[in-house]
C-alpha cells in the first residue's frame, strides 16, 4: 500500500483542506502571501555521509525556495522545524546552520521562527513564506500547448545510483549542490506561461501531476528518456502556446537558461511509469 | 551538551534570524498574519500506545493552536508536515486524519498545504497561521506586575509519570485530551495583559523564559510547587498591573476561567530548576 497516497486521499476526503493542488498556496486573507512546507529527512531524502551537514542545511532550504520560484513568488521568510540527531556534535550543528545561512544570504531570506527537538534522526521541515507577483500554478494548461523544461535533467538520478552503490559523486553534481538559476527567467516569461511546477520527483511524475490536475494529456516526444525519471532536479517544467515559442526562446537566451521543448498538451490523460523518488 | 540550546545559539549568532523570542511571529509584510511552527514527534512527545492516532492528530494541532491563542491571534490555516511510520495501517491513518479534523472543526481551521513522507517514526510538524487582533507577546512585563496563570496545573506531569511506569491514564486527563478554554478570556482581558505565553514546558520553565526576555525576576510565592514542573499544560501564564486585579477576576469569572495569582515581577533574574519536558 502507498501510505503517502492513502494519507492524502483520506485527508482530502475529510473536507478540512483547501487548495492542496500546488506546492504552495496563496492565502486570501493575507495579501499576496504564498506559503509552502517541505520535509527534508535523513534516510528518506539523504544520508548525512552523502552530503555533509552544511550541504544538508543548504539543500533543505533550496528544496523550499524552489517551490516558491516555481510559483513565481519571491521567498522572504522561513520557519525551521528541526529534529536533531542526538549523535550530532557541535561542529555538525555549526555546519548545518552555516548551510541555512548560505541559502538565506543567497536568496535574502530571514528565519523568523520554528521549533527544535532532539531525536534519533535529523529531520528538517521548513515552511517558506513568499510574496507573489503574478502567481504561476499547476492548473491552467491549454490544449495544444508546448511542454518545456529548463536546464538539463538526469544528473541527480546518476548521482543517486552511484551513491547507493557506495561510489563517490563530485560536489559539483546537482544532487549534492543544487542550484536555482531560473528565478528571473520565470518572472520574465510569466506572461506566456499557462501552468508550471518544479521537477522534484522527476519529469514523468510531474507530467502525471499536471495531467491529473489539468485533465489533459502531457504527451512527451521521447517518454522513455532515462533523465525523465530523475528527481530532485529543481528545474522548471511548464507549458505555453506555440505562438509564443520565439518570445520564450529569446527570454531564455537573455537569462542564460537552457530551454527544451519536450512534448505537447493533448486531449486525454497521461500516466507514465515514474519512479518513486524517495529512495535514500 | 544540550543540543537544542546549542543549535538555537548558533542559529541566532548566524545573523539570519529575526524575532525568534515568541512562539509565533507577526510578519510585517503580510498584514496581521501571525505564524508559528511546532513539532509533535513519536518518542519525543508521545508514544502511539499512550494516545492512539486520533488523539495524536488532535493534540498535534492543539499544541499549535495554543501558540496562536497565547498570542491573542485567531488560528485560520495550517500546513501539515507529516512523516508517517511505514508500519501504520489504513485505520491508523484514518484515525490520524480524524484527529486533525476534530481540531480543524473545533477551531475553524483549514489545512492548506504541507508535505508527506514515509519513514520509521511518526513525526508531525505543523505550521499554523493566524490573524492577530492586538498581539500579546512575551516581552512587555513591568516591575510590580502580578504573575498569574489560568486553569489548574499538574495533571500532565502526573499522567506522564504514570505512563512512564507503564500505568494507565484516564482519557479525560489533559495530557491525553488537551483543552483550550481560555481563548475568549485572553481576548477579553488583553487590554490588561503586559506579557504572556502558554505553559508548554512547565510554569518554572516559562518563568525563566519571561525573565530572560524581560530582564526582570518572575518571583513565585511557592516556587517548589510540584505542579509548576508540569509541561504540556497549555494554560496561559501572563502578568498585569495589581490595579487591574479586580477587572481581571471579573473577566475570568465571566469566561468561566480559573485565575491564580502565583507571584510578582521584581528586579533581578529568575533561574528556576525546571524539568526538560521532552521525556517520552
Amino acid at each position: 500500500m502507498d501510505l503517502e497516497a492513502y494519507f492524502l486521499k483520506t485527508l482530502q476526503a475529510s473536507g478540512i483542506t483547501w487548495g492542496l493542488g500546488d506546492d504552495g498556496v496563496l492565502l486570501p486573507p493575507f495579501k499576496r502571501a504564498v506559503i509552502a512546507l517541505d520535509i527534508f529527512a535523513q534516510n528518506v531524502h539523504f544520508k548525512p555521509e552523502w552530503l555533509g551537514f552544511e550541504r544538508i542545511g543548504y539543500k533543505a532550504m533550496v528544496v523550499n525556495i524552489s517551490d516558491m520560484i516555481a510559483m513565481n513568488a519571491t521567498p522572504t521568510h522561513a520557519l525551521l522545524g528541526v529534529s536533531l540527531d542526538r549523535h550530532m556534535d557541535k561542529s555538525a550543528i555549526r555546519a548545518l546552520v552555516a548551510g541555512f545561512k548560505r541559502a538565506c544570504e543567497e536568496f535574502k531570506i530571514r528565519i523568523v521562527g520554528g521549533d527544535t527537538t532532539v531525536g534519533d534522526r535529523l529531520h528538517l521541515s521548513i515552511t517558506m513564506l513568499g510574496r507573489a507577483r503574478k502567481l504561476l500554478e499547476r492548473k491552467g494548461a491549454r490544449l495544444g500547448d508546448l511542454i518545456a523544461h529548463t536546464g538539463t535533467l538526469g544528473q541527480s538520478y546518476k548521482a543517486l545510483q552511484t551513491l547507493l552503490r557506495g561510489g563517490k559523486v563530485s560536489p559539483k553534481n546537482k544532487f549534492i549542490t543544487p542550484y536555482l538559476k531560473h528565478a528571473r527567467f520565470i518572472t520574465g516569461a510569466r506572461q506566456f506561461l499557462h501552468a508550471g511546477l518544479d521537477i522534484s520527483d522527476g519529469l514523468l511524475s510531474e507530467c502525471n501531476r499536471l495531467s491529473a490536475i489539468n485533465r489533459l494529456a502531457f504527451k512527451l516526444h521521447k517518454p522513455r528518456t532515462r533523465a525523465y525519471k530523475s528527481g530532485e532536479e529543481y528545474e522548471m517544467l511548464f507549458c505555453f502556446a506555440p505562438k509564443d515559442y520565439l518570445a520564450m526562446s529569446r527570454r531564455a537566451r537573455a537569462h542564460r537558461v537552457r530551454l527544451s521543448v519536450v512534448g505537447r498538451v493533448c486531449r486525454g490523460r497521461s500516466r507514465y511509469r515514474a519512479l518513486v523518488w524517495h529512495t535514500a
